[in-house]
């Protein structure tokens, strides 16, 4: 599947909204949950998401769209979250909600052409890279935490499921 | 984490907002798009679910309640869906919420106490299961079908990310 903006968009905006149904509410032991040491609980990916939508994906379609001397990309700290004062989960899901949506307006505001799509930025360890991936990453960047959020879930109950865990793969992924 | 009847209730009563939240009226592409031959969309995905609501969790826990001489369960079909009348998507998002909350209903009405769910029944391949198993096992079965619907669409730009595939490790699960 091409990269296409509007339905990349589509499912851009309704990230903030799975992840408040999925979790708005829960019990804390839901929350979090890891996978085992070093690994992030639905709590820590949510402050994630939002350390990517102030950091990564519009202010580098910035830089690329600026198609100045230098293109090249702040890294990106995939640990912020885990130095952030604690907010309750409700903040986080209000706080991302708002944050891509504002987001999501810039996106629209630039009413990106098929051209500026192919233009490039330097990302630090990748190299060139297009508008085009950086939103197409940005979209399936979402994906993978929500698929990450109900995996680490699921593995709470990877005793409790008792003889099922060899029906599902999602214990052992 | 131990199953914990409130807790595991609390994400089965959360599951079809979830669904509806990342799904509902999306582009077809990312509806129908899979892993590949053989291998599940969204849209299959939740005529999956919806047959579970229908033979599966609450037969099941039916069985073992009962307590009678024969507590063997039937066999779930898992590719009961894929032979079924075509239903728009927002179809079955709204069949498979109304499936959910009756269950959820009965589930409610049981009033289970920690005895019962230590109940057994006897599963045609597993062999005995409990009650408690059952129902934890309805908990994670969901959230993995939450975790493969994220995955799969993720999957849909597995080249349209070019070279950040490298730092996506949906992309490869």
């Amino acid at each position: 599947m091409d990269f296409d903006l509007r339905a990349g968009t589509a499912v851009l905006e309704r990230t903030p909204q799975t992840m408040r149904a999925m979790l708005a509410g829960l019990p804390p032991a839901w929350i979090d949950g890891t996978e085992g040491p070093d690994t992030w609980s639905p709590y820590v990916i949510m402050g994630h998401l939002i350390h990517g939508e102030r950091t990564d994906w519009v202010p580098r379609a910035r830089i690329i769209l600026a198609q100045g001397e230098d293109r090249r990309f702040v890294p990106f700290d995939r640990f912020a979250q885990l130095r952030e004062a604690k907010q309750s989960l409700g903040d986080l899901l209000d706080e991302f909600a708002a944050l891509r949506a504002e987001n999501l307006r810039t996106l629209e505001g630039w009413r990106l052409t098929g051209e500026q799509l192919a233009w490039e930025g330097e990302h630090p360890e990748l190299g060139r890279v297009t508008l085009r991936q950086l939103l197409a990453t940005w979209v399936a960047h979402d994906l993978g935490h929500i698929a990450q959020t109900a995996r680490v879930m699921a593995k709470q109950y990877r005793e409790a499921v008792g003889p099922w865990r060899a029906y599902l793969p999602v214990m052992d992924r």
